[in-house]
């Protein structure tokens, strides 16, 4: 690695978008790349998303899910089946109109997403009721043109995880919606530390082509929202548009019903706009590249003091390995211990272990704690047993944080005007009446948008909306925020 | 699933082809798409690739490379900087012309390999002799327009992986080179149960833009060869092409010299055509999605026979899975116990175990082995602990007839009449001069060609070439086939 430069961030309050990019590329996680709009993501980035894969597809596969591989090219006819799914697609289709030196009799679009060119094998697939479910999911890249751009959160190419299937009956098919949606929640609960209501998104926010849409919904650290997983139920909407028909249990013809979710890159953006500090990032240790870093501290001259603390590191991190925990040593020559603590504060490093001769002495090494910034000894005998626990304790303490500083950023609003106010500063609770104009108005003039009704959340009995005065649209109220 | 027909397959000696394709699609694999050229890997096939995925990923990751990622698309310029590398991808490339709605500024090219985009992020990334060697990889799709193609073996899309390293020195990257085709080589015995002939391209089979490049080949059951990987040195090809530089310990501007390495789901097809036979698939137990498939049995009208076999195989599932043993249990009703056996020896699952009441008293089960056709009586007992063995042995068998069959036909030939007899049953050693002309003539006159120069094998000292009568281009005597 070169030694680049190490420089302080913009701070977060003076402006986050500034610190939001310096810290996607200083913590070396992607880079720019010649093509417009899309970025390369470099290991650090890359591994990741690596431990974000990892956990969702057993997470996946533990609730009967399997994977497959479709086409990256899809005939650009196919989007005009659906008439929503045209509408919300077509304006950001890449389309291939030459290969092999000649143009194509029919332009073939890079998949923005893979709804129609799965309901297609659908059709063919299904044909009895003992076909169902369908329960199949793939890790794959899709592309849509966006015109603004940011690393990770939009960008043209990204990569993500659909899954698609199909149901005998819209109970079942609403069920498994409902359960994916449950399993991204717990995911980023779980693994990424990041609370996130759950919730369904209003009609005007709807994925296009699903009769309903749901959300998990994450607070970033300038009160901005960040949807960080989707769920959507279909209904028969693909079914009837691909002609996805099954002979069900008294062998009539029925149209199945299907579900798509998916969660993308994206997800390691809202790892950092939620967890990161001033100084960089702040990873959750399961999804960590590195849980914990051990820097080696001796004197340059003292080649004695250099093999011993070496000895006992290299000791340190086969047993941490044998313990299941990821561990980097730094051993970088022509680097100053201090240099190291900085560059790994800001890649987000949850744990550190500095060890120097005195502390080889006593038995013990330094911990710093990336989340509260303490120094403490800790004994060295017994550091493979300790260490699962204080990486458990972290990441409890990150999701606390996370959880009280979204908490203290959201409110019940009655009025226009706390309306206003609230959205300045994170969500706000609003009742509303459900017209798409309206919704459309509160953006327009508060820049905040619908971003679910949430399953949990204060009632809207009794309430009118902060806009219009009607009646309320909806069981609870919304949450309102500006989003990413 | 549907209760398919179950027909048998075209022997393969009558129309090997025929069989090919007949496998794939009747053993689930993976389906035919409304793209000309491209494929839809179904759950049963996908299972295949992520198990090759991720034993190779850990192989890669033990000897210090880390993944990453890069744009899918490349701007079309890009191929114009290496001379050789434009020639030879120009013509598959698939063009984006438009985006967003509108036409490109510069047509962008799905990437059909991904040397250019790499080389231009490493002349950026690279700087001083600190930041090398750089061991990077990447799994993702590629895209080359080919105008025939079959299922695994040559899709227009398919997923794979590229290794692209940069190294300081020419010595170094032809190290690496080297030392990748060994993990290909090791991976495709130890997992594939593959028995392949490690060697060098002749110039005129090399990569677009290599210096060398190295092979792993196979020999399929009808006698044909196929490339199941290549490792790439490229000198300083592609260093010049990208300006990749560095300064050098002296402070010396140098070029650096970069290798790639690729690895596709060909090797699927591979696998396919080396190990199966006219009853259908046989997957070595390290790469198949079930190693072992349970076929409880009992009288349909018979509740507590039904109850007490399906009692004793939840445990063996139990035990079995803690063994770490990859094991389905096929307890779908409705269909006999000899229509399951047929489903899943097509599927070619290694090991079967029959369950039923008689086998219940005994203690024991019948164990079905799928390359052998041998069935006998295995104690319940203990079979946690010895099926993992019966696997271990499964595997070796099917490599030592793999290997077998593969030294039966191959052999070394001195005329040309030999020659041409030779490669129509399989392989033959032949001394060849290195023309490219009559490296050409060869192909043209007997479809055979060039498959590499051996790390071992008959040496070609004194002898002269098939063809042409002129000394040996090479040390050894060139393997010679027909191929995939």
């Amino acid at each position: 690695m070169t030694k680049t430069k190490q420089r302080g961030l913009t701070p977060q309050h003076e402006d986050f978008s500034a610190w939001y990019n310096e810290v996607v590329y200083k913590a070396d996680l992607a880079d720019l790349s010649p093509v417009r709009g899309s970025i390369i993501v470099k290991p650090y980035g890359y591994a990741i998303w690596e431990n974000i894969q990892r956990h969702l597809d057993a997470m996946f596969k533990a609730t009967g899910h399997e994977n497959l591989y479709f086409p990256l090219l899809i005939p650009t006819s196919f989007f005009e089946r659906e008439a929503d799914h045209v509408e919300g697609f077509s304006p950001e289709l890449a389309v291939v109109t030459h290969a092999g030196g000649k143009a194509l009799e029919e332009p073939l679009a890079i998949r923005p997403t893979s709804e129609t060119i799965i309901g297609e094998a659908y059709s063919k697939w299904i044909q009895s009721y003992r076909d169902l479910p369908l329960l199949y999911n793939q890790w794959c890249n899709v592309l849509r043109w966006e015109l603004r751009t940011r690393p990770f959160l939009r960008t043209t190419e990204f990569l993500w995880q659909e899954g698609h299937t199909a149901h005998a009956t819209a109970e079942e098919a609403m069920a498994e919606t409902r359960q994916m949606l449950e399993i991204y929640a717990e995911f980023a609960e779980r693994y990424g530390a990041l609370p996130v209501f759950r919730g369904e998104k209003t009609p005007g926010e709807r994925f296009a082509g699903a009769q309903n849409t749901y959300t998990i919904e994450a607070m970033m650290r300038d009160g901005k929202a960040l949807q960080a997983g989707t769920s959507h139920y279909m209904g028969d909407n693909f079914a009837r548009a691909f002609n996805i028909t099954f002979n069900d249990v008294n062998n009539q013809q029925a149209f199945v019903h299907t579900t798509s979710w998916g969660l993308s890159w994206r997800f390691i953006g809202a790892l950092i706009m939620t967890h990161g500090d001033d100084k960089g990032l702040i990873l959750p240790p399961p999804l960590a590249p590195h849980q914990v870093v051990v820097v080696p501290i001796y004197r340059a001259d003292d080649d004695a003091a250099r093999a011993a603390v070496l000895a006992e590191v290299g000791k340190l991190h086969a047993a941490l390995k044998d313990a299941g925990v990821r561990v980097k040593v730094d051993d970088r020559q022509g680097m100053s211990p201090g240099w190291k603590f900085n560059e790994w504060e800001q890649k987000g490093v949850p744990l550190r272990l500095e060890l120097g001769p005195k502390d080889l002495e006593a038995g013990a090494a330094l911990l710093a704690d990336r989340l509260s910034g303490e120094k403490r000894p800790v004994k060295l005998a017994n550091l493979a047993q300790t260490l699962p626990d204080e990486l458990e304790r972290f990441q409890a303490a990150l999701f606390e944080r996370a959880r009280d500083f979204r908490d203290a950023h959201i409110r019940e609003v009655h009025t226009l005007e706390e309306f206003r106010e609230g959205v300045e500063e994170g969500f706000v609770y609003a009742t509303h009446c459900g017209d798409a104009d309206s919704e459309r108005w509160l953006q327009e003039h508060t820049k905040a948008t619908a971003r679910c009704v949430p399953f949990d959340g204060p009632s809207a009995e009794g309430s009118t909306c902060v806009h219009t005065g009607k009646p309320s649209g909806y069981p609870r109220k919304v949450i309102f925020g500006k989003a990413y």
